[in-house]
């Protein structure tokens, strides 16, 4: 149970981070800390959740992690509906946190889900920020949700330099976004991509299913890989 | 004794790294650091102090976090007001030294306390730097503090990876400025929010009840969460 | 086999994040990254890699840092030609997945291979980001490779602080890049630069013999000077 | 003799890359990386060096490092001369290859030493960057230096968590030029001005004096208080 609450708590973070620090600073005329700010926020909200959690649940935070780690072999199948239920709900209340604290500004006139990244949320065609379409979004949701794991994996490997792992695994979130917030405002998390789209509603809405598919696709090849071509054998 | 000048030392690098950050180059046209500088400087403030003097005085640097760490069990009551009084003490040293060196540019007027941020102040409403109210600031201040002292219980646990604490307690203030800057200007520090306003007076300085009331419950429940939800049990 | 297929996906890692984060990311006007993002995103290709698959392979991912290992006496001359092999190979397929994404943004013409920095390709003269000389771009790469030759080798040292190893060379590569991608668009790195280039064509290509010769000999005199001056000896 | 070489080459390393950034990639437009980008050029310039040398000479870099350590206990007097010399040696050697790539440049005219930050000099007054006074300008570097010395004491104490050293210091520098670039440029080191300042000549070189005795006097004073107030007895 405490496992499920540092999940809980961690996506919550991640969300309310991640995100809050897009809808809130990014934007901000010529003090704005744009796309490299939000990019460290996502980065170090895993680092510092890794740190102060990650001894009790492992520090997923994110659906396809939970399915990488399974598919590697690190993680049992009977705690993936448990992991992937507590992230969604703690990604939920992140946004719902997000939301009440966006309606206390001066003029906010709601969200309007007919922009690319609308509170944040993820998105292809007309919704990616700079214009990428579905196929290219899928290519690089996979690809960086894929190398996403394979850092995990590596840096948890128990030949490997464990206790930096949060660090490796925190700044390689920050890295993912510094690549592809301008093609699908970057998920590779779906926890994370669908608390933002049931408030964005409507096209970013409909969109959400290449945020689970592309990422939890990623993942298990991800795991499938390590295994068997990286991995050292225990003998 | 010497606990305590380690926690006036430590809060006074706190104010002058990071308000000074702010006053002095966040806005410097072109070449400004922006919110994203400032946001790193406070953060590197405490991770730089809690590797220098974290072994003397535990690197509270802000009474938020000592309430926080009474609630969570890891700070005996007695030391309170003393650990309190000498991070005010020199958070006040810092903002007289900042405003010595501001006195110092050619052609600087005073400050202006009829401005959001003025002399790196915290606010709401009016003056909040971009326009949120009373009850936000209040939500974003408490949600943050509470989220502060989760990864500053969780990371120095004692079944923890404790030596990156400071790595990961000074990266999450980091983190929280990269969120917060535009709502309150970012407090989560009763001590920081006070040698600000006491400098700059008038509208700054009768806000800062919010910045003692919000960040100390958020600590608080962060402490009773922490203790009854997450913490593993010794055996 | 397992080390060469760390190399792939490691190089692989360098040049989709690196380079990704320029083509994609860099230019978006008042929210993209600039060079300080892609300098933080070459930085932490290596610092994520470093620790994900360090054990396996020594994680060098770049042909200059294989011969500037052999030479500071780290690595086997019988392993230089696969280790580099499988670095190409990795940047190539890199390259190409950046290319078909680049493909589907909306409006994309196709790489103008007539201005610097075409497909992020390195450059000097007219090919230069800010115009400098042939020789300027030399001396450049050659320094900047020698000193990253000098950390990799002082902080792998038996007598060094080896965990954090890492950290240092990944930042290091972070550091290179805040120089010098005015002066180059920064190689330090052969296999970068050709698959770059091969995919840019023209005036990029025929340059790209600067961007082995200089990293590659800055590497091997790092290597001579670690060996001779820096080195303690073991007794 | 080892000693010696590390500190040459950990100062052109500091040189090279910390004012290198300022001159090469600070301004360029749109793209630059502005004061926060060669903030971290320079910390990183420390952090890399501490884990690649700093087993061999203890990594100073910098004159007033060294005053500071004798001060605190640290450094034998006797040593002081040989690495101050080695330090202003290195920083002269990189402040000349500077000059010769931006010799490079197309339309390159020479150094303009009647403007604040020429050649990436410190100044104060008319030199300032943003026109502070020689009395803000001193009371800036002697603070800042102050503080850095007292990290580098802290973070170094046999009680501290000192395999962090590294990181610590070399953010710390981060963060000290994050607040005071537009005040003198940033100096905190005497070897770092003399070599910058000899090249630009006229007003730079004759304001030089300042930062030696502001960084040299805050770093003894920092010394004493660490001896006298923070630091643990052994028993």
């Amino acid at each position: 149970m405490k496992k499920l609450f540092a999940e809980f708590f961690g996506t919550y973070w991640l969300v309310f981070g991640g995100c809050g620090s897009a809808l809130f600073a990014a934007g901000v005329p010529e003090l704005g800390i744009g796309f490299a700010g939000v990019s460290l926020a996502f980065g170090l909200t895993v680092l510092t959740m890794a740190y102060a959690v990650g001894h009790i649940s492992g520090g997923h935070f994110n659906p396809a992690v939970s399915f990488g780690l399974w598919a590697g072999g690190r993680f049992e199948a009977k705690e993936l509906v448990p992991y992937i239920v507590s992230q969604c709900f703690g990604a939920l209340a992140a946004a719902a946190t997000l939301y009440l604290i966006l309606n206390g500004q001066d003029g906010f006139l709601g969200i309007d889900n007919t922009k690319a990244g609308a509170f944040a949320s993820n998105g292809y065609g007309a919704f990616s920020p700079t214009g990428y379409s579905m196929m290219a979004a899928f290519v690089t949701e996979f690809v960086l949700t894929l190398f996403f794991l394979l850092i995990i994996l590596g840096a948890t490997d128990k030949f490997a330099n464990g206790k930096f792992a949060g660090i490796a695994i925190g700044l390689a979130l920050t890295l993912i976004h510094l690549i592809s917030i301008p093609i699908t405002n970057t998920s590779v998390n779906p926890a994370r991509s669908t608390s933002q789209a049931i408030f964005a509603g409507g096209e970013p809405l409909s969109q959400v299913w290449l945020f689970w598919l592309a990422p939890i696709l990623g993942a298990i090849v991800a795991g499938i890989i390590y295994k068997n071509v990286l991995q050292k054998n225990e003998d």
